[in-house]
């Protein structure tokens, strides 16, 4: 079951749809049988909501399988994830806000260490600070020919590398062999329209060099590694597939550019606070029929370790919930992109509390958001892929399939 | 999800992942709404090990299939069982502990009656004796121009007959018709590569004819059919694959041929019960970072029908199961490679209760190991090849997918 065949069942409606990600929001509990962080959280709004929902787990990409935003945000968008991909340039400079064109290449730059022999010591140069890396970066922004070459600092060593300029392409070998102790490998043509690519990419490394070399006081880089060039991916469009005209409601970048990416409108927010987002939902909502509302902080705190601060973030998601549903969504999805358990640090491969509501739900009689109470829950455990039909059909948006 | 899918995110750790496999696990009640053998048994270790763990129903090959040994444990290791074939000549050759090399080709052999017109009309020729069968068998074991054809009786009527020499091919069809009433099909080349193949298997097959005749006291087959053939597969290796020491610990051929197939170090077994290989495993603890250890008699006792056998079986491997949780393994899956229960007397296509217990496992809070208990669990019913990528994300042994 396909885009392409969601898209032909589509038909219009005037009814509202609510998907609220909080990022990370599966955990595991402290110690083994006890509560995660959204079974501790006190959560009387999303538990009265659950009551009136279907409830189940969802999985980003496949069991066992952690992911990354992109992936885990284009599962619960509707997108095959091992389907559509996004270049790892292309996600950091959308990360980054930075404006991508349709025939812009990107690709994701390292600063790092080589040796006298051009060995690479340290792919990522002692996480060289953020503050030398800008300079560097700044620096290396240039032109070689007819093609503009925009550097970006992410973060300490972390690049995004934007290629703008005629007679482009993305089949190019990654530089970085992945690995200290190797030697970076020189670009090459994977095909022959990528020539000019291959001589201005490599005229770039080497100028870079230079400049890194030049560069006082001494900075711990010395080099420069290339890996994943990509163009903006070309992804069917979300307003088209769904019938939805769709607002993306999120505060940071790389959120807001995977929502561009698969063409929903990004809504300015003032300030960065939950309840600031909440404003712009209201703000908007007669304009739009699908809000797509992303909470960064859940998944900030599951990184961090921190399993009372997500708690906190938890409950004060809890505490907005009324807001929204005082619009009167006919469907509101509440979930997560994949689950950040603060016991683990980081992301994790754990299925994603997923609560379905609307009218027309067959609801379970569970009083509670959880993760084991999802795991009883009548959609099972299902990939997040699915929930956008789901969804769909319940905001009576699909017609019937008949051959 | 395939298996390069997974190999690209494994990573190396230094976790431990036991796999128990009771054969045939899965069971009926003997009354409807009565319990299942494995409800029946007393089984603290496993009740208590439940408790710890997530639990769920798996499937082997697909809803409603009922698999056989082959294709039953190829899904647990991971393994499509509807990509990755294994010969029915293959299947019984490693049955029978024969060794088979890269270039030998194997194909299944029925003793079988014709009539005077050489029509089939008993493909199993009355279920001939096996000792008679055996000294046939050791009769038909022959060299025809410079192919060598051992003949090898599995039991009764059926045959594994192993090709060796050079300029063999499996693309020959079978002479079996499946069913009585037909004459044996002539053996014909499918490819022009097999030319050689189809005229000494056919040289083989009126040679076997003749001696089967001549064989006194007259036996009640007179003629050999052949299906299946096929060499050796060449499968991706579980320990590449996985990123895994893997050790297989089996009493059984069959199981041990099959854990071989995929790469599998086969350990030695001296006696044959449940508690040698528990033993075996205790042994070889520190030299492995996967053991998959086979036990075979709930099998066995399922298929002859004695409910209570499999109960006292299950009950054996319960009070082995603390020597297992002694060793602190870092993921423990408890399952079957399919069902067999004992009111069917065989093999059947219900979901198989599976438990997969790591520090990092969601609990459910059900103190039970039991086919219900196992279908309230969060795993919900789970293809059998989504174990082992689930079994390594516990083990901490995936990699983030990003793109």
């Amino acid at each position: 079951m396909d885009l392409k065949f969601l898209q032909n069942l589509v038909v219009p409606a005037q009814t509202k749809i609510v998907m609220l990600i909080m990022d990370g929001l599966g955990g595991l509990p402290l110690e083994p049988g006890g509560k995660t962080e959204l079974e501790t959280a006190r959560t009387p709004h999303l538990d009265a909501l659950a009551l009136q929902s279907a409830l189940g787990l969802s999985i980003p990409v496949g069991p066992g399988i952690t992911v990354e935003s992109g992936p885990g945000h284009l599962g619960i968008f509707g997108y095959d994830p091992l389907e559509y991909r996004i270049g790892r340039g292309v996600l950091e400079a959308v990360g980054l806000d930075l404006d991508l064109a349709p025939d812009d290449v990107a690709v994701r730059g390292n600063y790092c260490s080589v040796d006298a022999t051009g060995v690479v010591v340290d792919r990522r140069a002692g996480r060289i600070p953020s503050d030398v890396s800008r300079a560097l970066s700044a620096l290396l922004t240039t032109r070689i020919e007819d093609i503009e070459f925009l550097v970006e600092t992410v973060r300490e060593h972390r690049l995004a590398i934007v290629l703008r300029g005629p007679g482009l392409s993305a089949y190019l070998n990654d530089s970085d062999p992945l690995k200290n102790g190797y030697r970076p490998l020189p670009l090459v043509a994977l095909n022959p329209d990528a020539e000019k690519m291959a001589r201005v990419v490599n005229q770039f490394v080497e100028r870079s060099r230079q400049v890194i070399e030049a560069y006082t006081p001494k900075p711990p880089a010395n080099m420069l590694l290339l890996r994943g060039f990509d163009r903006v991916p070309h992804f069917p469009a979300f307003p088209e597939c769904f019938g939805l005209r769709a607002a993306a409601i999120a505060v940071y970048p790389t959120y807001r550019g995977i929502a561009k990416l698969v063409g929903m409108q990004v809504l300015p927010v003032e300030g960065g606070t939950a309840a600031d987002e909440f404003t712009v939902l209201e703000k908007n909502w007669n304009e739009f029929d699908f809000f797509y509302l992303h909470i960064k902080e859940t998944d900030l705190a599951g990184e961090d370790g921190d399993f009372s601060r997500k708690v906190n973030v938890i409950e004060e998601v809890d505490r907005l919930l009324p807001r929204l549903m005082a619009l009167q969504p006919d469907v509101v999805i509440v979930s997560g992109d994949h689950s950040t358990p603060a016991v683990l640090k980081g992301h994790s491969w754990h299925p994603v509390p997923t609560l379905i509501h609307s009218k027309y739900v067959r609801t379970e009689g569970i009083p509670e958001f959880g993760e084991r109470a999802c795991g009883r829950g009548s959609l099972g455990i299902l990939p997040a892929k699915h929930i956008m039909p789901i969804a769909l059909a319940n905001a009576m948006r699909l017609a019937k399939f008949s051959s």
